[in-house]
């Protein structure tokens, strides 16, 4: 019990977010794995109220003057202080939107995932587009209600993903991006070095990709006991508390998708399962940053998932699962085609270089939709003269074009950036990791734990006690720098192109 | 809207009650099909927390006050009167429970639900009863807050299942299945004929027996598109509402389970499927009581379910799907196997003549519990000793034993006796069905939507603006007669055993 009196009188504020927080999950849960697909509406208005509720509560006076007297008061421990920031925050993000538009979203966006998947599946962007409209003119109100002074809407939006990031320094961060990486992929087109990678594609059953999704999640770290797989049209992780993780992934003729997304999401609910069970269930219970998650689950798809080493004890494994496929494929052929160049469409199945393009088409995007009024309609053509122009390929069909991920559908419009930042913290961290421990020998051995031991030790533990920056700070004794992780491609593709 | 105000007033209320109904019924639905084994301690915070704002917002003296004005106005529709009756009882039941010890009861209920199937699965009764012993204790005290002057607990409890039943009525109900069925069972037992049924054990996979699963409830006309089919410890039927609609079954080596266990829920599920869309996601949206839900329950899966005319159309498929085991199976020896009477240990692999001494058994096991104090340490043997007594055989583990159904460790006491009334009722509301269309024709022709049709028009869409005892008289026009079940049951067994 809290030694501060105004935080012992909180603490059933506190516990009543967090349970209506837990069920919310639930609900996104349940209907990107399980509901039937009539029973979205129906569910929003339970899931509308109940995101209500959470509103009032957060945003209640008593919960404010509560947070005042605690400030006052003193005498926190460090993760109560850290619930109080977040509870602080939440409320001023929460205060400036009218409740009545709170519960209007929420009962939208628990609907709008669906309408996503069914147009996406049925290729009909014009079944998605106006639920897209509203969901966008949603989240342009609220950040104009909480923006200040002047301040750009977009920026507000980015500032609640990444504590300070901004278009400003996005800005740098893409163009340095752009200006060292396009010229890369031309370099290695005209290398002449061709990577064989027809093998990953096939008949490759469900039923033993979801073997080798399980036991590779294992071989991560990933608890079942504590732990759930299923199966969505887009692959996600989320948690209810850190005795119950629970990552998704989706099964196409493509070997990879699956076996890459497994291991990425691994790297998500290891950071979750690492949480402490002092500040799991608070608001401080959860990562630092999306940025800092996709880090972790970054590192493990790519620096870590998509290396020789990482392969080296368990190939025979997956050869094993798929011995008609992979038999015959020796370990270099399999690592070098998980690792083949190849400019293409789709971002979850791009390789690790030409990723961050994709993202940054979709933060591009996303400026014009918020910074200059792109009409909705028109994004589909913008979208393919994007990938036209950075990547060398149009789609043909908006489901491989802007259908192809969930996030804008829940409103996450500012999320793509994280994935870019989350490539080049990892690529921070593991410079620095690798002064401190020999990686590839562990990973040769089997020895996943000692690397995730010493994520969990740096990072994981620390939930949001620490802000992403303040932990790449400690972990590498220096602020945020990109160099790293362009070096570290350069590097790697030189290598395997033989460049 | 409402033309009443206070009811406008009430909507609120209302609604939040609804959505916090919606997430429990979600909570409990992963947690037996899906949640990770060491989630349910954590869980179990969030839903307790959540079951305290229900209780408080049910109990709420705003909320008294209103449906005083509301009953006062007048002008309310049916469905807004039947509201106003369920809330006005909820709150009476909730009213002289401490909002304290009813969180901590959710709590409890959300963790035992689990430690009942470990104890289950490890066959250890010990490691189940002092968590029996606490839920009991629970109810025990519930009961006697509501308790009026001199009732007993007991009569409390059945009360609240199956409105106008008690101890009196119920004693004479068990009495007549007992002075009828006992000496009937011996009659057969010594008739020399001896019904075949090793083939319905066997190596039946998992796969093959999901797609038979799904065959039925798509021909009982389960709708996939407003439900799911799940797997649990316990088979079970939950709903969101009414374009949500879940069931669940077990996989054994006995076909049958699986089976007619599907028929069985897809009965409940067909009942709630049918609600009206006004009626669901209100207090009034419900099946009328757990009696006739399980007299829709056990009408398919035993009534028409175990018929000769049900299987003539889907026999043959069946056979496809179990070429090996049912190929050289004829129809006759498959309905004669799926009907044979055998005295059994498992309640719900119990044919359809022994199951209500099943229930008996418990009926009297619970009145000792509860009205004679016994103590839970002595389950096991009075179990096994009243087994061998009205059954003949006696179980050698407490799997098969005390520790077989879920429902007291979720505090359902007083359920059981509604499988046997809901068998009662089915029985009655065949005899008069037969009387009105050609039940045998239509199945033979599967043409099920027609008495499914029949059910819907005269039960279902009602939710609870019936009580089950009105709505018997309406369909039967008569009350409550058990004679039709005793004679159903006599004259369906002297002919399947030439008698």
């Amino acid at each position: 019990m809290s030694e501060n009196k105004a935080y012992r009188e909180l603490t059933p504020y506190l516990e009543r977010i967090m349970a209506l927080q837990t069920a919310q999950i639930l609900f996104e849960w349940d209907s990107e794995t399980l509901a039937p697909v009539e029973a979205a509406p129906y569910t929003a208005r339970a899931v509308g109220i109940l995101s209500e509720s959470y509103y009032r509560t957060v945003t209640d006076e008593k919960v404010k003057e509560l947070i005042r007297v605690c400030r006052e008061e003193g005498g926190l421990t460090e993760a109560e202080d850290a619930v109080i920031r977040e509870l602080s925050e939440e409320a001023k993000q929460l205060d400036c939107v009218p409740a009545e538009e709170y519960r209007e979203f929420a009962e939208l966006t628990a609907e709008s995932a669906v309408i996503w998947a069914k147009a996406r599946k049925e290729n009909d962007f014009d079944a998605f587009a106006p639920t897209l409209e509203k969901v966008l003119d949603y989240q342009k109100r609220f950040a104009s209600y909480r923006a200040k002074d002047g301040q750009k809407l977009y920026d507000v939006i980015l500032d609640s993903y990444e504590k300070g990031f901004n278009m400003e320094n996005l800005d740098r961060f893409f163009e340095k991006l752009k200006e060292t990486l396009v010229p890369f992929i031309r370099k290695l087109e005209n290398s002449g070095t061709e990577i064989e990678d027809g093998f990953l594609t096939g008949d490759y059953s469900r039923q033993k990709q979801e073997e080798a999704a399980r036991f590779l999640a294992e071989y991560v770290g990933f608890d079942f006991s504590k732990g759930v797989l299923g199966e969505s049209a887009h692959p996600f992780t989320t948690n209810l508390h850190n005795h119950d993780v629970r990552i998704t992934t989706a099964y196409s003729d493509h070997v990879d998708d699956s076996l890459f997304s497994v291991i990425h999401e691994c790297g998500h609910a290891l950071y979750e399962l690492g949480i402490p069970d002092e500040l799991t269930q608070t608001l401080a219970g959860q990562g630092a940053s999306m940025g800092m998650h996709e880090s972790q689950s970054r590192f493990y798809e790519n620096i870590i998932g998509r290396s020789r080493a990482f392969w080296e004890p368990v190939y025979p494994r997956l050869q094993k699962i798929f011995p008609q496929q992979l038999g015959g494929i020796s370990l270099d052929r399999f690592v070098h085609a998980v690792n083949k160049v190849q400019p293409g469409l789709i971002r979850t199945q791009a390789d690790e270089l030409t990723y961050s393009l994709h993202i940054l088409i979709r933060y591009e995007i996303e400026k014009m939709l918020i910074e200059d009024n792109l009409p909705v309609n028109e994004l589909p053509q913008v979208w393919a003269d994007k990938y036209e122009e950075y990547l060398g390929v149009r789609p043909e069909k908006a489901s491989e074009g802007v259908l192809q991920d969930i996030h804008w559908s829940q409103g996450s419009f500012g999320y793509f950036p994280s994935y870019a930042l989350g490539n080049a913290f990892g690529a921070q961290i593991y410079f620095h990791m690798k002064k401190q421990m020999d990686i590839d020998g562990l990973l040769r051995e089997g020895k996943l734990a000692a690397i995730t031991d010493y994520l969990r030790e740096h990072i994981h533990r620390y939930g949001k006690l620490k802000t992403s920056r303040q932990l790449l700070k400690e972990v590498t004794g220096e602020d945020f720098n990109p160099e790293y992780y362009t070096d570290y491609l350069i590097d790697k593709y030189s290598r395997l192109y033989g460049i």
